[in-house]
C-alpha cells in the first residue's frame, strides 16, 4: 500500500489527509506541519501517522513513497522539487507554482525521474466537471462559443497570492480539462479595495483560437457565495451551479424561437426542453486520491498531471501581466504583450 | 389632459401606451406605425385614439402635445429631432440616439426650445433601482468599491444594434443615476457567434475616477435569463436580483470575520445579517409617465433627462470604441484612446 | 363575432375583459358593476363597451350573447341562473356556487336549454397543468400515488368565502382535471387567527377510490407566496412551481437507488435524471376565452364545464363539513360523514 | 476526560464518533458494532478506540463512562436500560424508545440513578432552531398562530420505522423546544405506496392548548429534497429553509396591507421588510456533544433531556394511533381517543 506523506495540515491538509484516509488505496504513513497545534488535531485524527514539524526530513524519509503538499504558495516549488529529488512522487496544490520557470522546472524533474507529479486541481474530478467534459467531447453542446464563470465569495484575504491565483486557477484548470482549442490571449482587470491586501476582484477574458471566449469573474468581496458557470455551444447549453444541492448540471436546447414581425426585439423565456443528467456523488477528492495510486502503480498519466499544472500557471501568469497592463491583451505562446 | 402621441407600435409602443392610460395624467390621442397590422392591434386597445401611418404627420399634428417615440434606433435622432422642432416635449425610446453627436443636437434642441426632453430608461424608476440609490447617496452603503451586473438571456437576435447597445444600456442609465463620481474609461470585449448577426456577447469594464469599478456582463445567447447586480461597498453590500418575485433587494453587512491562524484561506459563509427592505410596486413605466407630465407642467429636469440619456451615448460609444481596440481601455472625456 | 358581456368589473373582471379583447375571438360588448369607479376604469381601457350600473340589465339585454361572472360569490348564482334563464352562454368565476344545490341547478339549466356553461377555472389552462395533464393520461408518470400541493401568501382577507373557497378550489378544479379516479372522502382542519374574519389557514387531505392521496396546505397568513405542487407515481415524479419564471414543471425519474447494507437509512439526493419539458406560454385565460367561444360555436363541452365545476363544490362543501367535524374525513357521494 | 463508548457503527454511528473527537470534551474510548465491516471502518477513523462485536460487553465495561446508541430503533430501550444500569450516562439515538412506556422507564431510570439522559435530537442544537427559539421566547413573533413544516426527499425506505418515526419525530423535538403551550391533540393521515414497506408519506396536524395549529408534511417518495417550516406569529413569520446554504432563517414583518376598495381580494406580494440574521455556524453534533459533557460534569439537565424525549414519543404514539383511525384527532394527555 503507498505511503503518503502529507506536508501542511492547515486548511487544506486535512481533507487531503482524510480522503487517503478514505479511498483505502493509500495510507496515512507521515503528517509535517510546523505548527504543534496543528499536528496536535492531525494526532486527533490520524492517531497511527508519524508526525514532524521538519517537512524536510518528513519529504526525504525512507518510510514514505509519495507526498501531498498543501503549504503555502510559495513553498509548492522548493518543496515539490525536493520530493520529487528524494524520488517521491507529488500531489502539489494548486497553483502548482509561483512561476512558469519554476512550474517547467517541476515538469522535467518529474518526467527524467520518471515519478507521478498531480496538481490537486480538485473541480476536475468532481460529477458534475465530468458529466460537462463528456457533454463537450462527445459533441452533444456542437461547437463551444463561450465559458463564463462567477466564483464570488466574502472570504478572508490571502496573503501570500491575490484572487486571480486563488480563484481564477479552478476555472483555468476546468478550461484546461474541457476546452480542445488553445488559449491565444488573455484580458484581465483586478482592483483591490483594501490596503496592504492583493488585489480582491477581478475580471480575465480568455480568447480562444477556436475563436470561442471565456470570461472568469472572481471576487473576494462579494456579499454572498456563487459559484456560477455558463457553457454556450452551437447545439446547447449548459449551466454548472455548484451551490445547488441538486440538478447542478443544466442542459438546454437552444430551443425553437419563433419567428417574429418587424418589430420584433427580445423573446424573454426560450421554449427549448431542460434535461439536469444524474451526476456522480462520489466525492472529487477521493476520486483524485485513487487516480494518484493508479498512475503511481501504472505509470499512467494522471488527468491533471504536471504539464496541465504547467498551462494554468502559464495563465495565471498572462493574467497578472495584463493587469499590469490595464487590460491590454497578453498572447499566452511566449507570454509576450499581444500587439 | 396632456395629449400624447405614440410613435411606434411594435415591441414597446403599447407599453407606453398602456402606461399613458394607466397613468390617468396624460391621453393617448393618436398613435403612428407604419404597419397595419400594428394600428388593428392599436385600435383594439385604444380605440378612442387617432391611428395613423405617416409618422411625421403625427409629430406636427397641433392635436398632441408630445411624443413618446419607440421606432428602430436609427430614426430615434430624426424624429425626436423633428418633434422638438415643432414644438412638442419628447420621451425618446433607449438608447437615445446612434452617435454622441445626435445625442448632443437633441439637448442643445430641446434646452433652446424650452421643452422636455427624457429619455425612457425605465429602469431608473423602478423600486429596486429607488431604494439602492438611497442606500447609496445616504451613504449607508459607504464608498463605493464595486457594480457587477449579469443581464443575459436567450433572445432574438436584433438587427440594428448589438448586445451592448441593446442590453449594457440599461446598467449604464442605471449606473449614471447610482453613481456620483464619473466614468474615466471603458474597456470591452465582444463577439458575435453567429453569422449575419451584430456581436451578441460582451463583457465590459468601467474604471470610475473615485477608484470604483463596474462590469457588465451581457450577452443574448444564454441559456437562461439572469438580471443580477451584486454592488460592493465599504460598509454594506448589495445584490439585486430582478428575476426573483420578492426581495430583489438584498442588503448584507460585512460581517464579522473571524481571526484566523497561519494557515486561513477561506471563509465560505459570511456571518453578518441581510435585510430585504419593502419596496414600492408601482408600475416604472407608469411612475416614469408621471414624471413626464410633471416635468412638462413644472418645468421640473426629469430623472432620466437628455443630459444624462447623452452621456449614456457617450459610454456606449467609448465601449464600442473598445470592442475595436481588443479591450484596450478608451477614455470617455473626449473619447480619445487611453493612453 | 360572439358580443360578451362582463359582469363585474372589480379584481378578475378587467382580466377576463382584456382576455376576451386579445383572442380577437369575441367582443368586450357591455360592462356591468355598481360601482362608478370600476366604471371608469372600464372606460379607459374598453372605451367602445356599453356601461351601465345594473347588472340584471345587462344579463337580459338582446345585445349579448354571452355573460362572464366575476362578482362576489354569493351572487354566482343568482346571476349565473337569471343569464341562462335569460338564454346567454355563461363563464362564472370560481367557485361556481356556494352549495352543491345551486351548482347542480346551474348545470340542469344551461344542459336544459342547450347553452355553454363554464366556470373560469383558469389553472386548468395554463401550459403547466396541460403538460402534466398529458403526463399523467399518457402513463408517463405511471400510478398516481399522491398529489400534495403548498399555495400559501400573505393577502387580504377575503370577507365572503374561507381560505378553502378562496385557494383549495384551484387545486380540487386541477385535481378534477388530472385524476382519472374518483375522490372517496375529505378530511379538513382549518384555523382563523384573526377576529372578525373567516379561516385563513387549512390543511386537507383528499382520499381517493384508486388509493391515490392529495393534500392541499393553504394559508392567507404565509410570509412569502409559494405555489409548489408535488405529483408522485410509480415511474416518475413531478414538481410544479408556478412561482418560477421558468421551468416550473420538472419530472424526475424515479432513479435507481442503490443497494445497501443492513445499517442504511437515507439517501440525501437522488442519482435519477430530471427533465423540464418546454411549455406553452400562451396566457391561459386567453386559451380559456378561446375554448368558451369555440363551444359556443360547436356545442362542444368546455374542458372546465359546469359538471366539473360542480364536482369541485362538492368537494369544497365536504372540505367545509370535515372541519365543522374536526377533521373527521366525509364522504364524496352522497356528502354523508365517513362511517 | 469522559470516556465514551459508540454502540453502532453503521449510518449515524460514524457521526457521533466524530463528533466526540471533534468536540474535544470527550474521548471515543471504545466502538461497539455486530459487523466486522462496521468496526473495520471505525478502526481507520478512531485507531486508538478499543473494538467489539459485543455491544453488551462494551456498556458494562468500566473503561467508559458513558454510551451513545446509535442502533436500530427497536434496540434503543434495552440498550439504553442496560447501559443506565451499568451506571453510564446515555445519549440515545432518536426516537428515544417505540413505546411511551419504555421511553417513560428510561426517565425513571435515569432520575433513581442520577445519570445523564439525552436524547439526539440533533436538530434542537442548530444555529437555526437556536435561533428561532430565541425569537419565539423573547416575544418578537407575538402570538405563536402556525408550525408548517415539510420534510420531503426521496430515500431508502426503512425497514423498523414509518415515515413518522422517521421524519416527523424531528418536527415533535423541534416543537417540543419552541412551543410552551402543550400540545392537546394529534390528527394523522399515512399512506404507503410500496408493498412490504412502512407508510411512507404523512400529514399530520397537531392542535396546541392556546390555539396554535403545527402541520407535518412528511414523505420519504418526493422528487427533491424540501427542509421548510413556516411559522406563524401575530408580529412576525418565519420561513426556515435548512436546504439553503446562507440565509436560512428569514424573518418577515406582517407587513401594512393597505386598505382596498369593496372587490380587494388578494395581495401578491408582501410590503415588510425581511431580516436573516446571522446562524452560529458550529456544527449542531458537536455543540450537543458539548452539552452532554458539560451535563455529566454539572448534573444540570440537557436540553434535550429524556423528559423531553419521553413527550415526543408520546406524540409519535398519538399519531400512529390516529392513522389507525383513518386521521380521527388523539388527545395527548392520556393516549386515549378523542371523543
Amino acid at each position: 500500500m503507498i505511503r503518503i506523506g502529507i506536508a501542511g495540515y492547515g486548511y487544506w491538509g486535512p481533507n487531503l489527509a482524510r480522503a487517503v484516509a478514505e479511498s483505502g488505496a493509500a495510507r496515512v504513513e507521515m503528517i509535517a506541519d510546523m505548527s504543534d497545534a496543528a499536528l496536535k488535531r492531525a494526532s486527533l485524527r490520524h492517531p497511527a501517522a508519524a508526525l514532524t514539524t521538519d517537512i524536510m526530513e518528513m519529504i526525504r524519509s525512507p518510510q514514505i513513497d509519495a507526498v501531498m503538499i498543501a503549504t503555502p504558495v510559495n513553498t509548492h516549488y522548493p518543496l515539490a522539487l525536493a520530493a520529487l529529488q528524494a524520488g517521491k512522487h507529488v500531489v502539489v496544490e494548486k497553483p502548482m507554482a509561483e512561476t512558469v520557470a519554476n512550474a517547467s522546472r517541476l515538469v522535467d524533474e518529474a518526467q527524467r525521474r520518471g515519478l507521478t507529479l498531480m496538481v490537486d486541481h480538485t473541480f476536475v474530478y468532481t460529477g458534475a466537471i465530468q458529466a460537462i467534459s463528456k457533454l463537450i467531447h462527445s459533441r452533444e453542446l456542437g461547437d463551444i462559443y463561450y465559458y463564463d464563470s462567477t466564483r464570488v465569495n466574502l472570504g478572508l484575504f490571502q496573503r501570500d497570492v491575490n484572487v486571480i491565483w486563488d480563484l481564477a486557477v479552478h476555472d483555468f484548470a476546468i478550461m484546461d480539462h474541457l476546452f480542445e482549442s488553445k488559449p491565444a490571449a488573455i484580458s484581465a482587470s483586478a482592483a483591490g479595495f483594501l490596503s496592504n491586501s492583493p488585489e480582491n476582484m477581478a475580471h480575465l477574458t480568455v480568447h480562444y483560437e477556436c475563436g470561442a471566449m471565456a470570461h472568469l469573474n472572481v471576487n473576494w468581496l462579494a456579499p454572498v457565495k456563487i459559484r456560477q458557470t455558463l457553457i454556450g455551444g452551437s447545439k446547447k447549453m449548459v449551466i454548472y451551479d455548484d451551490m445547488q444541492a441538486s440538478e447542478k448540471v443544466k442542459i438546454y436546447d437552444r430551443g425553437a424561437v419563433k419567428g417574429q414581425d418587424d418589430y420584433a426585439h427580445l423573446v424573454s423565456y426560450r421554449l427549448g426542453d431542460m434535461h439536469a443528467p444524474a451526476l456522480s456523488t462520489k466525492e472529487a477528492l477521493v476520486s483524485e486520491t485513487e487516480e494518484f495510486v493508479r498512475c503511481i502503480d501504472t505509470g499512467d498519466t494522471p488527468i491533471t498531471d504536471g504539464v496541465g499544472g504547467l498551462r494554468v500557471v502559464e495563465m495565471l501568469a498572462a493574467a497578472s501581466r495584463s493587469t499590469e497592463l490595464r487590460g491590454h491583451p497578453v498572447d499566452l505562446v511566449s507570454l509576450k504583450v499581444a500587439s
